[in-house]
């Protein structure tokens, strides 16, 4: 029987031992994981072909048996990322301010780790890695809960860690993982709320609706795109063109991949042919709406257009479909946004300061972008070192989350006997 | 019928005119605020005359009935804190951090509103005026719901504040208000994540609960605070005895007086016998652990002392009662705040350079204190120039709450047509 409570309080004692812990600590056992991976990778390459073998008699299709897969490679990778981890700057300790009161009180802003994180995931196995090191980087304890068509890969991962923790003396229960498969311990994890101080779902829009509705502790919601890009009258639009390329085929299926072109009236008879023309060559279908829809019955650049549907401008296409929709101006566009964004990745093309300016104030997602494909929405390409989730929602932390946003803080004042007048 | 959807709808709306308003337009809104508070400050006061009136003819004790009570004075007040909200520096628009990526896109994090906010509130009728201009400060529009006591007196204010908001132009939906006392509204309120962002109770624990466990909407919880002072064997007896009557006594009812005094064992027989005497001259019961009772029993200067219960440390007691507990070291003294602290205001008074950075290091609660009083956690006394809420969760937002916690950031990436590798 999995007891969560055990797990929980384990999970809190084991917090305050790493949120005391010196960033070289921690750092070492980071670089001792890494080790314990190499060592030990003959056995997590077993465990996973264990997983394999019993997707593939389940019929899984093969792109999504890559994505379980591990290979000499791969578990490689994974020993090297810990290192990169360890290598990152340590955001604990941190003075976010600092000043002295009127009445002689020395206040400051300390930046802390949450404490227990709860993790709940989906396929890879390298996500188990992933934020585990990010979680002990940060002195987080973390309980994990991933996919069931990698549990032994996930349990193979989590005893290395395991292992390598006790290696240099920190405590096991630093890094633990709900084994059972019983989906009713998701429901009891997300009510933890005695031991669990945050709860990061990865996975698709379920997983998220599921965390929001049953959880009695704070959630970090995110990774839904319903992404735009509006081609403004003023663009350069032969420049425009490879933005909204990338923006759309690069990595159609993943959360920050374009789902909606929104086109100024004045530009598309001459645009749509072009863009279109482009996007076929990646295999793109076009959902136009009937203006649009007009322009391309006359030249469509050999692309596949179907008339856009009643939802069509809400859904996350995580594919090689693009609806296209016409608007008389940046307003338009604007509002549209608002109605059927997710608040994740949107942006204008365009050359004139005022529409640039002014689409800027007015659309709040999390990443607004400029002459800029969405595809840049991402951790890596931020520049934060890491990436723990992309948040959509308004607390605590918004779009690419680095190590920061696995830390919290305290107020720390230090009187000389003072008391409140 | 309350209509929440609609409500929402035209929230979110006001949301977007507010969002993009200059400091200036905001500020006249809450100056015109301030100017018609006094303009109908007897429509007001008649209005809070009915209220006083039905809850003294429901028993309502004096106290309560005193912080129901408005009156001349304190609309003037209303008025006056309006006003200072005003002079406040706004928060929105700054630019939190920005840089150069490599590859020359242009990247900053500009602070923005969280949107619209659900503020849930118990009776007093000035955190209607205290919520709405925070928020309209900060750009961001808000559905109130008060306590049923002042019914009257929160719509008379919240008429006030529509009326202003017209007269400068501004959206009404910009606060509103549920009239309707039916409680299914507040479990409807707090599902409503289509269109509010933020749910902030200011209540009692029961509120706080019930909001965690029914939003579906992020929430701010705090406000419960089970707080301690450590008196280590180094502490300056003489100094620390104000320092523990000021944390108890100058106001027993709010979240951050103290409720558990930690005593050093090799001080106690010296210093308990003091500090209960100056307590109960503020007419302080003691609830003592045995080894504490033991030495009261010899000299408790004149104060009531109990056993200790079971339960009893786990009390917020909001009233003139201290749980007292022997320790035998700093560490039991960490060990004791861990297990029964809820993270809001803990100390420890000490005249010991490597206890006191221990204790510090060690307790993660949301203000952490070295030689003065618990009571000193507040917005107003941290400088923050007002104080929505005190949290004492991990994410968003830590202790009190200034203008800064009611908003977000979006990430503003602005290329050249920039794509992906």
């Amino acid at each position: 029987m999995t007891d969560l409570v055990t797990m929980g309080h384990a999970a809190r004692t084991a917090s305050y031992t790493l949120g005391t812990l010196t960033t070289a600590q921690k750092d070492a056992a980071l670089l001792a994981i890494a080790d314990e991976i190499e060592a030990q990778a003959a056995t997590v390459l077993a465990q996973n072909a264990l997983d394999i073998a019993d997707a593939r008699a389940k019929g899984t299709v093969e792109a999504l048996l890559d994505r379980l897969l591990l290979n000499e490679r791969r578990v490689a990778g994974l020993a090297a990322d810990t290192r990169k981890v360890a290598a990152l700057p340590d955001p604990v300790g941190e003075e976010i301010e600092g000043r002295v009161l009127p009445n002689g009180i020395r206040l400051s802003r300390r930046r802390i780790p949450i404490g227990v994180l709860g993790v709940i995931y989906e396929a890879r196995p390298n996500v188990t890695i992933d934020i585990a090191t990010l979680s002990l980087k940060t002195g987080n304890a973390v309980i994990l809960r991933g996919g069931s068509e990698t549990l032994r890969s996930n349990l193979a991962l989590v005893a290395v860690i395991q292992a390598a923790l006790a290696k240099v003396g920190l405590p096991q229960a630093a890094v633990q993982y709900i084994e059972n498969p019983d989906r009713a311990l998701v429901a009891e994890l997300l009510r933890l709320d005695k031991y669990v101080d945050m709860i990061i779902p990865r996975g698709g829009a379920g997983l998220h609706r599921l965390c929001r509705e049953q959880s009695t502790i704070p959630v970090i919601t995110g990774g839904i795109g319903i992404c735009h890009l509006y081609v403004d009258a003023s663009a350069d639009l032969e420049r425009a063109i490879p933005v909204i390329e990338n923006a759309k085929v690069q990595r159609p299926s993943v959360c920050n991949a374009l789902d909606t072109l929104l086109v100024h009236r004045h530009v598309a008879a001459e645009f749509l042919p072009k863009v279109a023309a482009r996007l076929t060559q990646s295999g793109v279908t076009l959902r136009a709406t009937p203006d649009a829809m007009a322009i391309l019955a006359k030249d469509a650049g050999g692309a596949t257009v179907l008339p856009a549907g009643p939802d069509d401008f809400d859904q996350e296409w995580l594919s090689l479909v693009l609806g296209v929709k016409l608007v008389d101006s940046v307003d338009e566009a604007i509002a549209h946004i608002r109605a059927h964004s997710t608040e994740h990745s949107d942006g204008i093309l365009t050359n004139d300061w005022g529409n640039a300016t002014h689409f800027v104030n007015a659309i709040n997602s999390a990443a607004v972008f400029v002459n800029a494909s969405t595809r840049f929405n991402d951790g890596g390409q931020f520049g934060l070192g890491a990436e723990v989730a992309v948040s959509t929602q308004k607390l605590h932390a918004r779009g690419p989350m680095g190590l920061e946003a696995l830390t919290t803080y305290k107020w720390v004042a230090i009187g000389d006997m003072h008391i409140r007048p």
